[in-house]
């Protein structure tokens, strides 16, 4: 850190937050309350100031808002859990290019009889987020709202070599992490008012964004193109062959549906793990044998499996394939926050 | 910028963004439409991927969010100055630390009614903002609201050496750019059904961040800290002066009251200039004798003026001080969101 007349030296790392008098200030404190500041080479400046200062080669950053009502309702979540699901959507994108964590700034806007105990939870939901994959909270902004809950993520990570949707070529393996449309089984669930499948419930409740996973992936050389899985892989394989100039040709055999999607129904099941959102799972492609000698030590790393579920060919958007290379459309759509109907 | 076999060059200056089909990402390509991508030395990943990479010494950031019924009303402003004011005030923070401006990330809810001409307005009006300020659109995001219009700003800049609010030390004087109390006067005049006079309006429709002044300041080695006037001079003040464990001292005489803001009743004119918010000047400390010999070529680069408000002492607070230096209260309460009836 370099220092000159008018810089202040670094705060001691037990130094608290000091800001003016005043509830919203107080509720502030609290959302900061134990959080070491200081200790990290990579946050100059903590929060509490006009502005977190961070430093790497290559910051990578990006947004993910959460609307009550829209991405959550009180009833199916805990404070906590809306907090928490809030960042680990968010770091999912830091996952998607290999970034580190540095941190999150988080933008609450509360109805007034919300902001005491319950931003407090929402709060410590995307403190322990942040904190499981490595970051520390930054800043953000706390307001009023007049309707809904809502809160948005933004994510800081260090990225010198990111791993980019567009970096995809004909000929290579698409590969999937985990198990997918466990969340969209929960959320079916839910809104047919049964209750979910714990684990179900789990993948939906409590995501993990594939921070380290991706880390790894990319330490041993991997991925080639990379997208984290949020609005479905149908959906998020469509921006990878979208950036790279390729055509996505999925196996529909190969997928890997979560125990709590598998319905007697093959089509029920394939559309959740096609089709919901959510997982925060990774799709990534790599070349042709660069994955398979990778697998156990990926499993034993991370207790997660990959599984190849496609190749890529010339053209564009995402397909089946069959045994003899015929592709035919997958039926099934991405989720679309302004669909025809309403926009 | 580094390469390896896993990142994909950098696209062309030209290149569109790559998503996949769809009316969601239909606008998102709008909000993009004519932005050169790939032509900024500090913008290593632009807009279209998981994540955005930048790159600086010390990356400054702060989001700051803006909800309708709370910061604005459709009634009293253009989709493009909901953008635009709620782009300004988020760059008023890297104004704050004297950070060079890299970009925005926006986060919108918008209802769907409005996920078209409108939205694509409000984006238009941050995009004007940020490219005012010398910052480009590096990403956001997209998603429906059951209610208010929300705008969640981030805003993403260089600072090597950010001047903190912690570095103010007793003897020192204070110092504001600008005219205060404009912005309150058209708030005022808009909530008793009267038209705000034009100068007034464009303090509130129309801030100008005080991104170059900032930087201008700082690199004459001036302030010892710096806030922005967000919550009003008292609210702000307050923070410097808690940050740097110092007493604000004011002279209520020499406080600048932006024409519009000015009454018959010195009392009402100062409450306006000292406790409402959004005006968006700097505050300042420096030690005695250093401004005075900038402050007409500060006026000269930015039609902007320097004023002297008071000095630090030992202690705590914000005060108004007298020729004999007594202390009294202001009086002014600073802007807050969770007062004592709401929490």
């Amino acid at each position: 850190m370099r220092t000159s007349p008018s810089v202040h030296p670094r705060p001691h790392p037990d130094a608290p937050v000091r800001l003016a008098p005043g509830p919203e200030f107080d509720l502030i404190r609290r959302f900061l309350a134990g959080q070491a500041q200081g200790e990290r080479e990579d946050v100059r400046v903590g929060p509490g100031d006009d502005c977190a200062v961070v430093a790497g080669n290559g910051i990578a950053l990006s947004s993910d808002m959460s609307v009550e009502g829209v991405h959550f309702r009180r009833d199916w979540l805990a404070p906590e859990e809306i907090g928490w699901r809030a960042a680990a959507a968010a770091l999912s994108d830091l996952a998607a290019v290999a970034a580190r964590p540095i941190g999150i700034l988080v933008s609450l806007a509360a109805p007034a009889g919300d902001a005491g105990d319950f931003a407090a939870a929402v709060m410590a939901g995307c403190r322990a987020a942040v904190e499981e994959a490595g970051g520390a909270l930054l800043g953000g902004d706390l307001t009023r709202s007049p309707g809904p809950l809502v809160v948005d993520v933004t994510v800081v990570g260090e990225a010198p070599r990111p791993v980019l949707r567009s970096g995809a070529r004909p000929g290579q393996e698409v590969w999937v992490t985990g198990e997918l449309g466990g969340a969209a089984a929960c959320v079916e669930a839910l809104l047919a008012e049964r209750a979910p499948q714990p684990s179900a419930r789990e993948r939906f409740a409590h995501p993990v964004p594939r921070v380290r996973e991706a880390q790894w992936l990319a330490a041993h050389g991997v991925p080639t193109a990379m997208v984290d899985l949020s609005d479905g892989l149908v959906g998020d394989a469509g921006h990878l062959a979208a950036a790279s100039g390729v055509a996505v040709m999925l196996v529909p055999e190969l997928i890997p549906v979560h125990p709590a999607a598998r319905e007697r129904s093959r089509v029920r099941s394939l559309r959740r793990a096609l089709g919901g959102g959510e997982d925060y799972e990774l799709c990534f492609t790599a070349p042709v044998g660069a994955v398979p000698p990778l697998v156990d030590g990926f499993a034993r790393a991370f207790g997660v499996r990959l599984t190849c579920v496609g190749k890529l060919g010339g053209g564009d958007g995402v397909w089946f394939v069959d045994a003899e290379g015929r592709r035919r459309p997958t039926g099934v759509a991405a989720w679309q926050h302004f669909g025809r109907g309403d926009a």
